[in-house]
């Protein structure tokens, strides 16, 4: 088994390997922010090459050393780690930070060096931080083991940065904004201590409110969603990770084909692990910030209370950008303001106070609106002027608010007239933004973060039931397989997915064109004709798609244009036949695809079709298996749910229960068969009640890696 | 002729009206902060009830006062002050500041003593702020004539709010931020001067380099546009405008109507004076000290210079967001930097300089990359690690911006340890940002305020030329009206609408089947059928539109099946006949609208039709007339333009130049025929090289205000 972290976050002795008394160098700077920032334990300096530092003994090996060590903290050059690491194992010591640069992150020579010092940590069972870290901070025992940032103030927030350089810089930042943490780790590269063990040590400990994350990459999805997922749901986990750029809205464009990117993969694994996301590193505290001080909204409802109108008018266009209505104050609640406002207040949400409003008027008004149970969360604007008393203002708010069940934010307009009431209000739980806009913004991420907490927890899904067509789907796959045909085609797909419970439009193929006419005389016109080759995938560009056919007459000639066209477009293609089905407007194109990821496994995406999908990337991610809850989530998270949802002009509201459904059916197949590499059902033709797969596509691939599905270890080891 | 603004601006000698001893009265603290602010003439306190005030005689009425009085500041209640002009009138004062609140923000009463105030300026020439306002403040001669702000440090830029509470609170904050101005003004009420006035006047000084507005309404754009277009091409104008809560794009779902809000048409009218609209009241700040700092981006090709990865991959993911390609640094550039950065250096953009980069190596950084031509603005990024000087640092970038023709914006990421480098580039006017995201995102507005003032340079339209069908159009409109029937049909609207050159398919209007049978024998199959009836607007929810017609006999049964339901829908209704169109396919729908705005006049809408515009709001509008210019813009603004310029699939792109042309026919429409209050042609269907308007409708009016078109009076009087 495994050592836990304990003894590298809670050492009674450090050993720092490569202390000099060079003060340029990192191992100095290291030794002196541990001996400096009160740090009870034992420290011993190792150098080969001294004797004492600034009053230290230095011992020439780990070995020399008289007591037990349980941290060595090493910053030597990265191709000594492997023989000091043997050291280690002899002096039995269980953890080491290597700050040392020069592993992965520098090629191919680098990832070897990291290779080796992982087998021998493994061998001598030394748990480690880094290569390539800064250390870490852990401020309820003072130990301050790392270099380039100064002591951070105490707090209760946990801070693990990838970056070295984001991590320098947050904590600069943190100390100038007065933002304490009881734990700040530079993760480096993750050669054993990974972020999904870390942030589940992290998240254990009680000195541990929130944990924010810079991310840059995750080593292992699957570790990090079990063991985020039961930390998330506990205590807020915000992110931070960069590399946007390659978006899922993007990769959707080049769908078909290889995706590119894979960060809406992080997206959405974080959903599904209950993380929340910022977008910029400064939300990353903002929002934790206030996380930590109010509750979190149960809903979306909010009351705005100021003393000037057009904050509050700027507050309601922030309400009207993020799509969200403002809480409409009860009869009572109206009432109740009526009596102790003047007479020429707002009468509504925002509620103006008037720019001569009292501390008492704010109080009152606090106090009345706490109590209406329409009210998620509060927002509190002060401006300055010639009538307002801030500091009074402030005294008034913060009692009101400590017996409130909702959250109280303050929104404070001003700068010198106004600092003494933002310092009150700060140290006494509330947070305090300087506009309308940042504390709507920040409120409605805290009810978005509450509501995909409340989803990870009714994610439920069940991992080893097979469909009950299992046995006969395995069969044609594996026909395909065995045959050596990875694409499949159209009518080839339409088969599999019908027997997994996806509805598809009437379709036959027939090298026959008489069977093409009986199956005509029995389903009806209008038929569209198309070419079943599996080289042809592209059926319009090869001029092998005929719509509109509603004569047996033009069925004959179709059917012979298709083939001369397919002939005419590639010489040697396989054509199996002509594709004959049943011509399906819909109401909406809808668009589903699978694709397979090397790190995180099946993944689905669900979206607008047609022009839609590609003016518009309107398009949603989840990783498999999916859950209903997730299944519907995706469905929410598209632009054309409204008018699935509601219909649209003459169109009819769709069943959403069905797509649902839909979707479930092809996690379970995706599920059941990892051999399944890409799969797109383009258009999902959605016509009143009726929903029909009307085109498609399936890649399959022999070789099937350790990780097909993403949550399918669940419950395994960690 | 009316005075202009000098005398109030620039007072010798000023009179408070309601000066008084009482310290919480708001007239002791306008005399308070006239008389400690350093302003050098002559100040009289008026009161009749007082004789010493601070040391100042003070008189008991302004007429007492021996020596000529420039400026009168009056706080005494809002109903003397009417009696009070007389007096100022008799004693020929030129300006008056209106502090006293109950003008037209109260009501009715209020509205009336205001009119009163305005007889009475016009009578005697006086030219006056408010009601209803602070004050203002001219930071030039040290005169702080308000109440509610400490005085202001002197800067170059110029501030207009129209809410006290907003100008009281951003004067206040921006003391903390140590930003300084020329001027600000309270402009209250504006029932004198207003805001086109007040931007000119301030536009015209050489003491303001930029002028910020907080805007809660105009009450004139006509005198705004022509101002401020006037004005912003000369020094950068930016406004935050509250209240967009009825935005254009909710606007767009309700059309087919009336359009409820408003707001899109401020933001209309900004684009074509050239005004940059800011969603916040801070980034009006931050985004104008940037502009006032550094020149504009001529073009959205930036580079990132960086001693981290992380912060680089935030302004990349940045780029990503706002839709812009990182630039590409030419052959010489990365030739020349290979040699000075180190090997492992990121040889692309963002230009990571690597954790140890040196004040020399940043500035030989930059040094190389301004010189770069594909290069149009330049962000240089300082994470505080182990090996950085910020200082000398700062120092290297300031010496090599002072010599860049290129904007250069730098951020600091991190606290304490970069105080004295962000002061030392603050004060050399380089714009210092927290965040990349931050700095990115106001380089590209200063881009796109760039771009868009260049729009306004080209915003050339015709106002007196009359189309050559003008007169063919006048009698059909005329006779419409006089018939009294104010809403036409399809078949009317398309009328009128292809004479002004807008294609339509092919249709015909008949109460005789006969005749629509041989239209069809000109035109081909597939048709469609409609009622022609005034009284059935809604024509499919009627069941009074048949599509997919292919045979006569169809177009028998057909004609007389809508006939019939549209006397079933609606029993008294006037039906004109059946109207016969080529039933068109397109590739793409679009929608174009036209209503009228009693503040702003005629205006046009384009976008997205059909279920597009009913989920999407993808919705642009613009003033009437149109230019070619903004004819185009209006058409890059909406998403469906992508696939319009680039094609979709098997669609073919679409020639641009000719729904520029429709929308400029539209434009002459609208232009000549002040008559039409709304108008929709929905769809225009798109399908290859053919563009046809397929639905329409036209509501007209009998009585035209004076304000048809917004830009019909340009060259008038101002």
């Amino acid at each position: 088994m495994r050592n836990n972290l304990d003894k590298l976050f809670f050492p009674s002795s450090i050993a720092v390997v490569g202390a000099t008394d060079k003060k340029e160098k990192v191992g100095y700077a290291i030794f002196k922010n541990i001996i400096s920032g009160g740090f009870k334990g034992k420290v011993y300096p190792v150098n080969k090459r001294l004797d004492y530092l600034e009053g230290y003994k230095v011992y020439h090996s780990v070995v020399e050393i008289p007591d037990e060590v349980d941290l060595a903290i090493i910053s030597i050059p990265i191709r000594y780690v492997p023989e000091l690491f043997d050291q280690l194992g002899k002096k039995k010591v269980p953890a080491a930070v290597v700050i040392s640069a020069g592993g992965k992150e520098v090629g191919e020579e680098g990832r070897k060096i990291e290779e080796e010092i992982k087998l021998k940590a493994r061998k001598y069972n030394i748990r480690f931080l880094g290569p390539n870290c800064l250390g870490f901070s852990n401020t309820i025992i003072n130990l301050n083991a790392n270099f380039g940032i100064d002591t951070p103030l105490k707090g209760e927030t946990a801070f693990v940065s990838q970056s070295g350089a984001l991590f320098t810089a947050l904590m600069d930042w943190a100390l100038e904004q007065r933002i304490g943490f009881s734990y700040a780790v530079s993760i480096g590269n993750m050669a054993d201590i990974e972020f999904g063990e870390l942030i589940y040590y992290l998240g254990k400990k009680k000195e541990v409110k929130n944990i924010l994350v810079y991310m840059e990459s995750l080593t292992n999805p699957h570790s990090f969603y079990k063991a985020v997922k039961e930390i998330s749901l506990q205590k807020p986990v915000v992110v931070t990770k960069s590399g946007r750029a390659e978006t899922g809205q993007r990769a959707a464009a080049s769908h078909t084909g290889a995706i590119g990117g894979k960060d809406f993969l992080y997206t959405a694994l974080f959903d599904r692990a209950g993380v929340l996301r910022t977008d910029t590193v400064l939300q990353l505290f903002d929002i934790t910030d206030s996380f930590s001080k109010q509750s979190l909204p149960k809903g979306d409802k909010f009351v705005v209370i100021t003393n000037a109108g057009g904050p509050g008018v700027m507050a309601a266009d922030e309400f009207d950008r993020l799509g969200i209505k403002a809480a409409q104050l009860s009869e009572k609640t109206l009432m109740q303001l009526n009596e102790i406002l003047p007479p020429v207040w707002s009468h509504g949400n925002p509620v103006d106070v008037i720019g001569d409003a009292s501390p008492e008027r704010y109080r009152k008004t606090l106090e009345i609106i706490s109590k209406d149970n329409n009210v998620d969360g509060i927002i509190v604007i002060i401006t300055p002027q010639f009538m307002t008393k801030p500091v009074e203002t402030a005294k008034s708010l913060i009692e009101v608010t400590k017996k409130s069940d909702k959250p109280v934010y303050c929104v404070l307009m001003g700068g010198v007239k106004l600092k003494k009431a933002r310092d009150m209000l700060e140290s006494s739980n509330i947070p305090v933004f300087e506009t309308p806009e940042e504390a709507v913004n920040t409120m409605y991420s805290g009810y978005i973060y509450n509501r995909k907490r409340n989803l990870v927890k009714q994610d439920n899904f069940l991992l080893n039931k097979k469909h009950p067509e299992y046995e006969n789907v395995k069969k044609i796959i594996e026909h395909h397989l065995n045959s050596g045909k990875t694409v499949l085609t159209e009518y080839q797909t339409k088969q599999i997915i019908s027997k997994y419970g996806i509805p598809i439009n009437e379709t036959v193929s027939s090298n026959n064109v008489e069977e093409i006419i009986s199956f005509a005389r029995k389903v009806g016109f209008p038929l569209v004709l198309k070419i079943d080759s599996p080289d042809i995938l592209h059926k319009t560009e090869a001029n092998c798609v005929i719509t509109n056919i509603y004569t047996e007459d033009q069925i004959v000639r179709g059917y012979e244009e298709i083939l001369r066209n397919g002939k005419k477009y590639k010489k040697d293609a396989v054509i199996y036949g002509v594709i004959a089905e049943k011509q399906v407007e819909g109401d909406y194109e809808l668009i589903i695809g699978s694709s397979h990821d090397d790190l995180f496994g099946q993944y689905l995406m669900f979206g607008s079709g047609g022009i839609f999908v590609e003016a518009l990337k309107d398009v949603s991610f989840s990783l498999v298996p999916l859950s209903e809850i997730f299944a519907k989530e995706m469905i929410i998270s598209t632009k054309i749910y409204n008018l699935l949802e509601k219909g649209f002009r003459n169109k009819k509201p769709v069943d959403i229960s069905r797509i649902i459904n839909i979707l479930m059916n092809i996690s379970k197949l995706l599920l059941d068969f990892p051999q399944i590499k890409e799969m797109d059902i383009n258009p999902l033709i959605v016509k009143g009640e009726e929903i029909y797969a009307v085109d498609g596509r399936m890649v399959l691939r022999e070789k099937i890696g350790n990780n097909s599905v993403l949550i399918s270890d669940i419950g395994g080891d960690n």
